[in-house]
């Protein structure tokens, strides 16, 4: 949710409406390459059909904004509300979440055409706020933004959950077909030297969103924490990295794991992270290109918090915490220069051989970090009243942080304070792994 | 599956190739309505996407057909036997039937080349048999009629399948947009005449299928039964008829109910049959058509066993015996002059007020008669050797016998021997009441 | 529930005085060599602690008799009505079934001292009857009698409840240590002679309760039915029958199987008859004497019907139905003369191996036979008014009818005409194979 | 588990054997006042059977000691190792957890004759080692030492165990009948004035293990950590005040509560604390004594953490973190000076109206206090080698750490450090609330 700084809002309207054309059609163009088969089935429930997406997005404007700050609006349609509502308690019943892959109707069209009515609203109000005089709504700033980056997550939503509905099919269809965005074929038997050890001086240390722009609710407030000194990996842990675990037979040792990690283990199955396959002698992995050859340099992603904190244990080492993650990507001056969203690639890039061994890489982008910090309140927390209240703070129980944003990640959307949270068993976003001790 | 008698087949073989024509095409127009995204869901278990139908009545023929009869034919694709499969444990694995609807590939086109690619290979077939002098495989004949059955019987799943799909959204689509298939408003509000009672002679009968043509094999052997004299009612229940017992309580009372109809009933909530809509004081009905009021007139469909049955208590009576059913068809010469599929109504239709009093009307179509019959095997069957022999066979347990065909029914499947069968909490076919006692 | 034939009461009541002590004694008697802690447990749904079928048949008395026919009877204690009413409706909320093996409390020695209160009364209702010189209440014979009988169906509960229950443990403990009641050692090896199928004819046969005495209300009408010729095996299938089978793979291939039967054993991991264990090259089964080494010539037992189907489906025969059986028994004039409750061997006994080929043997006691009939109403069958008119007919679905009584079964409660009733999946009974052809 | 301290321990022997006694008395003790049917059953997966308890503390004194240090040691039986272990995979497979209360053998009284057959073998090792001149092994002492503590915590488990079982029954048996035990009547209706805040100042303070004798692993190892200045409630959130959040609408307002505490409490159907029994206007509890009527001035118990922090918020405050609470703790210098085990009250007593306002009190002792902390690892943290590894580790994940020890802990059982954790959903303890801002 909104940070409480205010914009000086008549200023940048004309770069706002910019921002808002450039963020819509960033998740219309997501979903170009799918077929409208594609866009309507759930096949587990953290999957949302991207025709949800494309329209709960959307309802997201209408309501918060069309709604509260245009006099007069009509609701494109009075169902919508009932249909698109992902989780807001304060503005009533809606669709079962287990339910959103049954629903055919209303067409992918018509989602389109909501798209497009609600666009033509926004653009409308904007002009009309550009050209008035009067003073501007204090909290139309905070709200606006907070569309924009809510949509921005759900461009990260839609780059997974179409990948894993995809992944159910066995023809293992791609969603981008053009070879050359994968790695080339003797790259993927390169590995890379051994990851080094960055020591980081420990000491009271200011965490928490303390920088100009947006940010959410639950970077805040910012806040002084102590860590001893510690030391993190210089690089996330690689395919090949992880195969060693798997050779070393991490999971068929419950001495690695917590207990629940283990008994959900067995009974999953698991014995590869998602999204591996075994052909024979070698592994692949189902991606937005299809099925590919394991690429042994590149960061390990699709695992499970247990599974990563069952590697640390297994590699005599552990998962960092939240705030030292921050502090160390503070020290590093960590910088968003991986790979996002934006570089269409979909997948975690490996680090080049002869990176310099005393930097930290990979911080940002790639994939996101499992820290061992629950996704709790920071000190000084408030939920905001009305329905924005639940955007965040009801969430803040059963679930881990991840920290550095993905390959899926909009660039302008991460920071070094985002907070991400993921309950501990979820492995179809890109999570991967840093070793801290 | 096949009765035992053969076809004369060279003589009949242009005829065949008519007739399989004729029946493919059916089942696509069936699904010319439907927009794509319509085609992958599946939002209950029972109900398979139109997609799947689509492929799986193809892979019939291919499987059981092309592979068997024409020398050296390739599959359209190696995937597809797995995907579309649906219980043949002697073909191997398949997707979980619960998953149809999270595979939204191979997309609608796709399948609608396999269906191209196989019409093709079988008007070849068709061809060359029809040429050639030599002897043909004995079986043959019998297989091909089986896949046009099949066929229709995936073509009336089609219908209740889409009208449960189409069901699920709030918006109420209709899959067919023309007013003029629903009967007129002042239609609604009519009533029948009471049912009279009709005596059927009891003795031994011989049941079972005698005539000629096709038949599955759960209607062999044909076998003498014997039942005491009993009478059924002229007509099926009407929703005016169940309007009554639902206003005396049926639904709250305990006293009419099987125990596990009841514990059913309590847990799932229901209190009127499936797609019942109380809007105000007036029930209305989903249908192809949309939301459409109550036909007082019109028989009951979407009950279930259990409400049946209660229903039947309620008034008194009590639900006839498939053997009863098939003896009173034959006695009062039922004929297949009622509501199928070819109407394209896709909802039973009211008796004519001033219907003859001393006939038996509605035996075929209108609605699934549920008999209080088990769905056993026949003295005398024999499950067929092979994949066919898991056709009927395998389901003999659990499950009851309906008579009689729908409105959904192609009109040509239908006879007076057929046994249909479902569990007795189902309700998503046309299922209606008929009693006796 | 009663017959409703009369008793011309006053002249029996001095006998009915000494059956009631009989029966009460003879549950009593059961439970003496259980521990409390025995008496509590319930580790599948199926089972029910002892302490609560000590308590639920008082309760049946005391609200049945005491309440409707003693005047001023005080209830033992108000919540025990709560605690074991088993399933009446008709008389209010009660545990839930699941439930009842999470009660410790009320003690074991407080339901001991609830049967004596019930008996007391009992003695002295009878007495007053017996005394009195006016008109009996016409329906007090009937469901006293239903009171004796209703306590004799929880005494073969209790024998295989209890036999569950002890199972659990891998202790093995035995019920009854003396080892005299168990076969020798040489006994184990030996098996009979192949069956022989004894030809029974058909037509048009009077079958139901037509006999003096009392019956279920299940078992009413009497009424006529038409078989064809058929034959049945003149015992029952042995353990060394059964073996072959389990030799010949029959766990392993799909089509010997009803389709949800197979289901169901791969997902239960059912690899033997229930209670049967390997050790090394041997099998064993758990009885009520402990562990024992399998007895080839005894009959199998614990089977469920899907296990029974299959197996006949292996042997190329079928199981009987229920009229065939009851036909069957008729024409052979089967007496009561195997094993039965009263024998306390708990175990069906192998038939004389120089018993008649052309004597059919085993037909009552031993095991109950699985029948391929559905538990249907009869014809003319109507459900009592008030409570005790659930005390059959709201079962009559989803079971299959079992003929004969069992080794658990006391000998004065069986019949040519008795009907009991499982679900397909059930193992726990004594039940068993007899084949049909 | 132990911590790295050694035991001079020659000189204490004497000491251990007594202690050793007194604990294993105290166990045997509690479950006195209990019928062996009470003894068995097990009506939710988290409440074990006593009976279980009272093998499996003897059990892990067979097996971590007597085993270990005891040559040639045979142990009671050899299949009381599956019976009886909790947890531990490193010693094989185990009845599985939700099955303990399906075991009805070994008999109660087996099971004391396993008590006195390992308590005979302790003493005569304790004898032998006091006897002996040569040097001790290195861990016995702190197996010794965790095989008590181990007891202990059952101990507080048995307490709430026995609560839950007899909680069950309508007949809501008292567990002491003593109603000298219980507060008199006028008490209840009392109320507290309003709780203070008392300060505590920030900075960097050092928790964790640091005091001398014993603590678990997961107390380890003592680290400085900063917290900012906050304030305490000088006593435990009591059942008027509770009362006032459910008069308020509580159970009522998504508002107050995290998401997933919100689901649970409407499918659960929560409307107060576990044990909470409405008659009529007034309120009453399940306690050791049987139902009692509410005491105001008690602290509220059994309520989960989402409770508890629904509490909270909607009292403007939040749940302390557990370093807070530790700081605190040290800050006020708590004493267990509170109602613990020993006091057999069973149930947490009331702050005296005129307690001091400026004092911190019922830190020690009453209910345990849910913290929002999650129960993971300390820095520093590392697993033992061997099966007692497992004892602690494994669990860091999705549990919270309560803090401060119940009426059910034993006195010389609880410590400042002391980590406790439960799930947030759990109720069958002596939790409660404390509020911190």
């Amino acid at each position: 949710m909104l940070a409480p700084q205010p914009y000086p809002l008549n200023a940048v309207l004309p770069g706002l409406q910019q921002r808002y054309q450039a963020v819509r059609r960033q998740t219309a163009d997501l979903c170009r390459p799918l077929l409208p088969e594609d866009t309507v089935v759930q096949p587990i429930i953290d999957v949302s059909p991207p025709k949800w997406h494309l329209a709960h997005t959307t309802w997201f404007f209408e309501t918060f904004i069309l709604k509260e700050y245009q006099p007069g609006y009509q609701v494109f349609h009075p169902d919508y509300a009932f249909l698109f509502n992902s989780y807001y308690n304060s503005l009533g019943s809606r669709v079962n979440r287990a339910d959103r892959g049954t629903l055919s109707r209303p067409p992918l069209a018509d989602v389109y055409a909501y798209r497009a009515h609600v666009d033509e609203h926004m653009a409308a109000l904007l002009h009309t706020l550009h050209e008035a005089e009067t003073e501007l709504p204090a909290a139309f700033a905070g709200v606006f933004e907070l569309g924009l980056q809510h949509e921005q997550q759900h461009q990260e939503l839609l780059v997974t959950d179409i990948k894993y509905i995809l992944s159910t099919s066995p023809l293992a269809p791609a969603y981008i077909n053009e070879q050359s965005a994968v790695s080339k074929e003797q790259e993927f038997r390169s590995s890379l030297p051994p990851a080094t050890w960055l020591p980081v001086p420990g000491g009271i240390h200011r965490i928490g969103h303390q920088e100009e722009g947006f940010c959410f609710d639950n970077e805040q407030s910012p806040h002084d924490t102590y860590v001893a000194d510690f030391s993190l990996q210089n690089r996330l842990v690689t395919n090949a990295d992880y195969l060693q675990f798997m050779a070393a037979g991490g999971y068929q040792d419950f001495r690695y794991w917590l207990g629940e990690g283990w008994d959900l283990a067995q009974q999953a199955g698991w014995e590869a992270p998602l999204y591996w396959v075994r052909r024979g002698e070698a592994w692949f992995r189902f991606t937005h290109h299809g099925l590919q050859p394991l690429n042994m340099a590149a960061p390990v992603t699709h695992v499970s918090f247990y599974e990563a904190d069952a590697y640390a244990h297994w590699a005599g080492a552990r998962l960092p915490t939240e705030q030292e993650w921050e502090i160390a990507a503070r020290h590093f001056e960590a910088e968003a220069t991986g790979t996002f969203l934006e570089s269409q690639r979909f997948d975690p890039q490996p680090l080049a051989p002869d990176a310099a061994p005393d930097q930290c890489h990979q911080l940002l982008g790639e994939a996101w970090e499992w820290t061992y910090s629950a996704y709790h309140p920071y000190p000084g927390y408030q939920r905001a009243a009305g329905a924005l209240g639940e955007y965040n703070g009801k969430f803040m129980l059963n679930q881990l942080v991840l920290r550095g944003g993905s390959c899926a990640t909009p660039a302008s959307h991460i920071r070094l304070t985002y907070r991400n949270f993921f309950h501990p068993d979820k492995r179809w976003q890109f999570t991967g792994i840093r070793l801290a001790r």
